[in-house]
């Protein structure tokens, strides 16, 4: 059985990250999607109100499970739960540029193959950054994320 | 009547900034020249003092117009002051990557267009960034502002 | 009243091109789209057909004209019919990268400045070159190109 | 079961080929490998013998078969053979933004993902073309090809 | 006697740093390595312990002098130094897209060449911020850095 | 003595070529400017003639030696005249896409150091392509080539 990881901080999950995870869901027989949580780091949601979204978000695609990732390594959280792949979309050559390097050193960690798909030109320009960035200013994000995270951005705003 | 606006920090405004603003005053028959401020940013120069360096250092150009932009989104800018366009400078590939997300949302948000205008050889290598760190090391920056930027920052040091 | 040029083979004209020029339309008084024959290279359609098609396809657009350009220079072109700026669409960073030193040239000539506008996202894969390999090999163009064009291609091949 | 397509011309295979293709075997049940000719362009070695060089070159991987395309759609090919998937390697960020349209077209024209993996940088700098023009001048590619292929290359100088 | 500057913050050195500074030692008679501190930024390594590195770390390579540099502009230093040129490795073409405007403007303030040697395809994808990072979750960075950093990074986790 | 080679088919030299040589110059002891003929290809002036351009337009260059290179390999021609480094001028990031297969390959075949140095932003629009077509449609190159190119190019029309 081929299992596959798609690994993020879904700081909401958008139609970008659906768009790919279902992309990966026609490939692999499992997708894991794996909410990280870096302490360093600060959120716009926690990692169970991110859990839970991603959980909503993505129930409607078969073989996808979401789990949170400890902040440990990507490369032995895919050890840990027997995953030969990571799933990385690409907007643009630039994110392929900045991915190469991990892909690199994933390989290296826990022979961990990280597999590339073409994010829809429809969410090209859609990022987790961005989107909270308009809704901030009040501007509309409806088309790219689910109802469930435009209404927990109404209500959390 | 054509009008287009030229948004940015301007912190402080530069010649690379004065030759693009220069060149969309050719091209639309009004320029509004947006200075944004970003309550999480810090700034070198305050939103009054960018207002006035921007001021005095593009009067020379007929058409164009300095305002202070909110905070608010860029595409609502627009729209309120009833311009069908905004202007970028590109310096290099890169700046393309960055800016094509943020164009496409902002068709999206207010159908406002982006019109990418390539920066003149001679500044492509100058940014408010750059500039600031050479001249606070003690670095000559004389050929790359008009003369009052470059006053304010010895005043200011 | 200004006035853009936007210079191309169009061989043939595609929806990407429909879709720049009808977004130019509405930054500029005028815009004169200039079919380009450049007697090395090979064409499948005629100047002629391809003037043509442009009229057709481009009819809808007000203060759209269609023009041969006769080999000599873009930057000549825009002088003799009074036009202040070329107007190119961008499909990605690589398009940039190539357009950027004829851009820079191109103020040198003639004084004329270059306009990017970003290839919207449906488009940014289509170009006369894939459309016209994917149609010789029996593949379906119909959503990238107008209906006088699948058909000419069609009793063309 | 999960059946993918690395389509190439391979004139000749070399070792970047046989290291995606390898890694790619891992990923899915069965890749076929594509060989393919396009009678416009002009071939170091024949059809007969590029697939022959692939079948002995790659015949150390379980799973993987070797197959002309005849000049037909890549996406048709697919289709025929119930492939989900294309491979292809990335050298660069330059390989992305030449792939990336032709992959968003093969998602239309018969629902085929391509799947991007970024080539081993020990080869990241190998291709046919410039091994071929090496070899030419008396330069030495044996690090980067099959010793059959080097043979081939010897004897047919 | 031609001399040049490798500059950087080596938080820590690690063998993609030696494998450039060995081949720039090659190119010039003498080569300096520039260890920088500034003010505003965190350090893993304090500046005596990241130029006590460097020195064990580089100590194979004659013509190699590892000095602190101060904190005022690299340019200042190179002068300061009698060094012609400095010597920048580049991994990816997004280096050199930020390195750019800075080699511009070296070559301004002090008449100092920018001199980017490729980065060997096996150290590509290696930078001090990822090594650090991939350490801290006790990833395995053995192969890419000398054995005194991987103790050191052990000792002082 | 330190000595590099700056390769180039130069058809014909221009001011960019130029402004590299010089600066190459001034980092080696001596630079041999190789100028390339392959005879799978056709060029604007014979070998002789763009030879004697070089030696013409670089007189002024100490140092600076210019000699044929008989089609053989880049490598193979550094390793005859002891020279340790290549000099190739950058003008964008695509360029360095380019190059940098090559010069992973030349370190392999002879051990033969290639040095980037970016472009003079002045020049770096400027092509011995680009310029030939501009002058052929009549366009004013006078800015980019030496007197010399210029005179032979217009007998020469």
């Amino acid at each position: 059985m081929s299992r596959a990881v798609c690994p993020g901080s879904f700081d909401p999950l958008h139609n970008g990250h659906i768009e790919i995870i279902g992309r990966a869901a026609r490939l692999f027989d499992e997708v894991i999607v794996a909410v990280s949580t870096n302490p360093a780091k600060t959120y716009r949601f926690g990692t169970d109100e991110r859990l839970d979204l991603c959980r909503q978000g993505l129930a409607h695609l078969p073989g996808v499970r979401v789990l949170p990732m400890d902040g440990g390594l990507v490369a032995g959280f895919c050890r840990d739960h027997g995953a030969s792949a990571l799933v990385k979309g690409l907007r643009s050559s630039l994110d392929f540029d900045y991915e190469l390097p991990m892909s690199t050193m994933n390989r290296h960690l826990a022979d961990v193959e990280t597999v590339f798909l073409p994010t829809g030109s429809e969410y090209a320009h859609v990022s987790s950054t961005l989107l909270k960035e308009v809704a901030s200013l009040g501007g509309d994000i409806g088309p790219f994320v689910p109802a469930i995270v435009l209404q927990r951005l109404a209500e959390n705003g």
